[in-house]
C-alpha cells in the first residue's frame, strides 16, 4: 500500500484551532448530539452526560476522554495478507466509490446491475494503486433488496482478494457482514484481534446519528471493527455557509460518535470522518470538487492529528455529468489535497461520476491514472551527490542531449513515471490511431482488464461455505 | 492581482539544498556555460571571469554577487494603472500560453492567424484573473514573417489595457518593441523607472545560452526590463533523467543568466525561470503535468526563494490533444503545484494544449475556470469567534437543515465561489439542456465573451503614433 512520506500541507494556525475547539465544545455541550437508539443514550447517560429524550448533552472533556482510548493507528487485513493494510500515520488506503445506483459506460447511463458490481470488483482487483473494492461501488438494483447485501458480499470475498467495506443498512446486514467474514477468515475469534473490514456510519448532519447507521454501529464497534464517524456536509444545507463553523461542527459530530463507540467497546478502532463540500446556493444542488471543500480536506487533516486520530477524506468527487475535463478538474480539485492533508482512508477514490450517483468506468480508469501519477509525485525525492549526476554533464557538456549518455541509458527504463492512460502522441499519430479522446481510451483499457483478469484463488471449502451462508439467508430474509 | 497568502509547500531539506548548491557550483566552475555572443563572454572576461571561446567558467561565489544586484521583487506598470503587476514575494501573476504555431477551436486544428492573436487578447483582457495577454500566445502564420512582432504588439496593445511580454526573435524585435512601448508610456524614462514589460529568455539547455536571446537580453536590461532567464529543461532530452541533477543544471543555467543581466545594468529586475518537465522515454516526445514536473515546481520555489529572487515557473501544461480529461488533469497536476510554490509570474496560464503546439480557445476558458478556483482556495481562512455561527446551530439544532437560517439569508450571495463553466444541473436537466460537455460549454463562453468584449479606451493619438510606427518600421523591414 501506499506510504506518503512527504510533508502534511497544513494551514490552521494554533489560534484558529483554538477558536475551532471552543467551538464543537459549545455545540456538545449547549446544543446537544441526538442519538436515535435508546441502547446509545443508555450509554450515555450511565457514563454521567446529562440527556433529554434523544439528546445527549455532552461534557466536552468526557468525550476527549473516550476519544483517547481509540488506537492512533491500526491495520486491517485482507484475506490475501500482502493486500493488507494499515490505517493512520503516513498510510494512504484507497477505495471506491460507494453508493451509486447508477452506472455510465460510454454513452449510456442507467441503473446499475449486480454485474455491473461485478465488474467493478474485478476492476479494484486489478489495480494495485487501490486497496478495497470498498463497500457498495453500485447498487445492484436487479438483486432482491433484503438479501442484496450478500450478494454484494459474495461477490467482493470472491472476486477479490483485498479487504473490503461492511454493510451499514441496518444491524440485521452488519451481523451478516461480519458472519461471512468470520467464514472467509476462520473465525470471530481472528478478526477480532485484527480487523477485517471497514464500515461508514453517516452523520444525519446537522447533529443526529440515525438508528440504522447506529445498529450497524453497535454491531461493528462491539465485534472490534473499526467504523467511519463520518458527519455529511454539505455547507449550505447541513451546516451553515461558513467553512470555520462547518469545522467545528464537524468536530463536534466525528468525536460524538467516536465517543459512543468507545462506550460499545473501549479501544475499538475508529476513523475520524469527513464529507464535506457545499451546495451551489442558488439551485441547492451539491457541488464537488470545489474550493471549499479543498480547504476543509486540508483543515480536516489537522484537525484529526490533532485529536490522534486516523481520517477519512477525499476522493475522485466532481459533479460532472460525464469523464470531460470538469470531472479531471473537480476531482484533482480534490485528490491532490487528499494527498496534501495525508489522508489514512480514501473512500471514492475511483469511479465517482455526477455528484455521486453514478459509478463510471471510464471514470475508474481516468481516476486510477491520476492516483498512480499523485503517488508517485508524493515520493519524497532522493537528493545526494550521486544524484547530481555530474557525469552525465560532462559527458555531454554544452547544447548536446542527453537522450544517450550513460547515465541516461542505466536508468531510461524506470527513470519516469510511465503513465498507461495519457497520451503524448503527435497529432499525426494520434489522428491516424482513431483521434480517441482520453474517455474513449479508458473504455478500452477497462474493457481490456476485464478480458486480462483472474480471480484470486480461495479454497473451495471456504467459496461453499460462503454460498451456503448466502443461500440459507436468502431464504431466511424471504427474497 | 492574486496575492497567495497560504504557507509555501516546502519539500527540500537544508541538506538537499546544500547538496543543490553543491551540484550547480561544480557545473558553472569545471563545465562552464557558453554564451554565444562575444559582447557577453567579455563582460564576464571583464568581470574576472576565465574565458574559452564561447564557454565561460564561473566562479560561483561571482555569480551570486551579481545575483545578490538583483531586486527581490519589483513592479511592472500596465497602460491601465489598475492592471499593472508586481512581481515577487506573495504576489502571483497569470500570462496565457505562449507560442504556439496552431489554435484548436472545436473540431477544427489549424494553423494559428493574426485574427486569432487578436481574439485571444480580448479574451485575456475579458478575465480578471488573467494579468496578460503575454507574448506570443498564437503565432499569427498569415502575417510577414519579419514584421509580425509589430503586428502582435500593436493588437496587444490596443485591445488590452494589460502588461505584456516582449518579443524576443532578435535584438532589432527587441527593439522595437522598446521603441514602441516608448510610445505608449510616453518615453523611455518613464519605463525605466517602473518597467513596463516582461522578457522570456530562455536557455538553449544544456549550458549555453544562444545568439539571438542573448540579443534581446541586452537590449531589455540595458532597459532596465525584466527578462526571465528560463533553462529549458526537458528531462532525459535537455538534462539528466533525475530530478536532482536537473534541478543542479537550472539552478547553474539561470543563475548565470541572471549574472549577465546584472552585468549589463547592475540592478536591472530579472526572474528565476523554469520550465521543466521530462520526455517519454519511449518515443522521446514531450510530456507535461508529470509527477516528475510538479515536484520540480515545489523544489523550484524553494530555490529561488534561496536566492532571494521571484520565479516562474507553472501553468497548464498538458500533452493532451483535445480539452478533455487528460487535458485538465494534466493542467491541474502542473497549476496546483503551481500555487503550492507560490509561483510569481506564471506563463501558459491559459490556453496550452498538444504539448504546447496548440493554442486552443475551449482550453482557455477551461483554464480560467480552474484559476478562478484555485485563487479561492488560496485565500487564507478567517477562523474567528463570529465564523462559528453557534446562532446559526442554536436555531438549527437536530436534523434540521440551513436553507433558511438567518445566517445562510445574510450571506448565501457570496458564500461560496460560483463556477461559471463547471455545471452541477442534475441529469434530467443537463440533457434537456442539450447533454453538452464541459468543451462544449466552454466553446460556447468563448464566443460569448468576444461577443461581449468592449475595447479599452486609448489616446487616438497614441494610437495613431503606434499605427506610424508599425507602418514604417515594416516598410523599413521589407514587409
Amino acid at each position: 500500500m501506499f506510504v506518503n512520506k512527504m510533508p502534511h500541507y497544513e494551514i490552521l494556525s494554533e489560534d484558529a484551532i483554538a477558536t475551532l475547539d471552543r467551538g464543537w465544545r459549545r455545540i456538545v455541550s449547549e446544543i446537544g448530539i441526538e442519538f436515535v437508539k435508546p441502547e446509545a443514550v443508555k450509554l450515555f447517560e450511565a457514563a454521567g452526560q446529562r440527556v433529554d429524550g434523544d439528546n445527549v448533552f455532552l461534557d466536552p472533556d468526557f468525550i476527549l476522554e473516550q476519544v483517547a482510548k481509540a488506537p492512533r493507528e491500526f491495520d486491517v487485513q485482507a484475506r490475501n495478507p500482502e493486500r493488507s493494510v494499515h490505517i493512520g500515520g503516513q498510510h494512504m488506503a484507497f477505495s471506491s466509490v460507494y453508493g451509486p445506483p447508477f452506472v455510465r459506460e460510454g454513452e449510456v447511463r442507467r441503473e446499475a446491475t449486480l454485474d455491473d458490481y461485478r465488474n467493478f470488483a474485478r476492476l479494484a482487483q486489478s489495480y494495485s494503486s487501490i486497496d478495497s473494492v470498498g463497500g457498495v461501488v453500485a447498487e445492484p438494483n436487479d438483486a432482491p433488496l433484503d438479501s442484496r447485501h450478500l450478494d454484494m458480499l459474495y461477490a467482493t470475498m470472491t472476486l477479490t482478494d483485498k479487504m473490503y467495506m461492511g454493510n451499514v443498512v441496518s444491524g440485521v446486514n452488519a451481523r451478516d457482514t461480519l458472519a461471512m467474514t468470520d467464514i472467509l477468515f476462520g473465525g470471530r475469534d481472528t478478526i477480532e484481534e485484527t480487523p477485517a473490514l471497514i464500515s461508514l456510519i453517516n452523520c444525519n448532519s446537522p447533529l443526529r446519528w440515525d438508528d440504522r447507521m447506529l445498529d450497524a454501529q453497535f454491531e461493528y464497534s462491539a465485534a472490534n471493527q473499526p467504523v467511519v464517524l463520518t458527519p455529511f456536509l454539505l455547507m449550505g444545507a447541513m451546516s451553515p455557509v461558513t467553512i470555520p463553523a462547518a469545522l467545528a461542527q464537524q468536530i463536534a459530530e466525528a468525536l460524538s460518535g467516536i465517543a459512543l463507540s468507545q462506550l460499545i467497546r473501549p479501544g475499538c478502532p475508529v476513523i475520524f470522518g469527513s464529507f464535506l463540500s457545499n451546495i451551489d446556493m442558488q439551485s441547492g444542488s451539491p457541488q464537488f470538487g470545489t474550493p471549499e471543500s479543498a480547504i476543509g480536506l486540508l483543515c480536516t487533516g489537522q484537525i484529526a492529528r490533532h485529536f490522534g486520530l486516523p481520517f477519512r477524506s477525499g476522493g475522485g468527487l466532481n459533479s460532472s455529468q460525464v469523464p470531460d475535463a470538469q470531472a479531471a478538474y473537480e476531482s484533482l480539485m480534490t485528490m491532490l489535497p487528499t494527498f496534501l492533508a495525508g489522508t489514512n482512508w480514501v473512500m471514492h477514490a475511483a469511479g465517482w461520476l455526477e455528484g455521486g450517483l453514478v459509478s463510471c468506468f471510464e471514470k475508474y480508469v481516468i481516476d486510477v491514472q491520476v492516483l498512480e501519477m499523485l503517488q508517485q509525485e508524493f515520493t519524497p525525492l532522493e537528493i545526494t551527490e550521486e544524484s547530481m549526476a555530474f557525469d552525465a554533464h560532462a559527458e555531454v557538456g554544452h547544447g548536446g542531449h542527453f537522450l544517450g549518455a550513460m547515465h541516461t541509458m542505466e536508468r531510461f527504463r524506470t527513470c519516469f513515471y510511465r503513465p498507461f492512460l495519457s497520451s503524448s502522441e503527435n497529432f499525426e499519430r494520434w489522428t491516424r490511431n482513431g483521434s480517441k479522446d482520453t474517455a474513449t481510451r479508458a473504455g478500452e483499457i477497462y474493457h481490456q482488464k476485464l478480458e486480462e483478469y483472474q480471480p484470486p484463488p480461495l479454497d473451495e471449502a471456504i467459496r461453499e461455505e460462503l454460498l451456503d451462508y448466502v443461500n440459507r439467508r436468502r431464504h431466511e430474509l424471504g427474497d
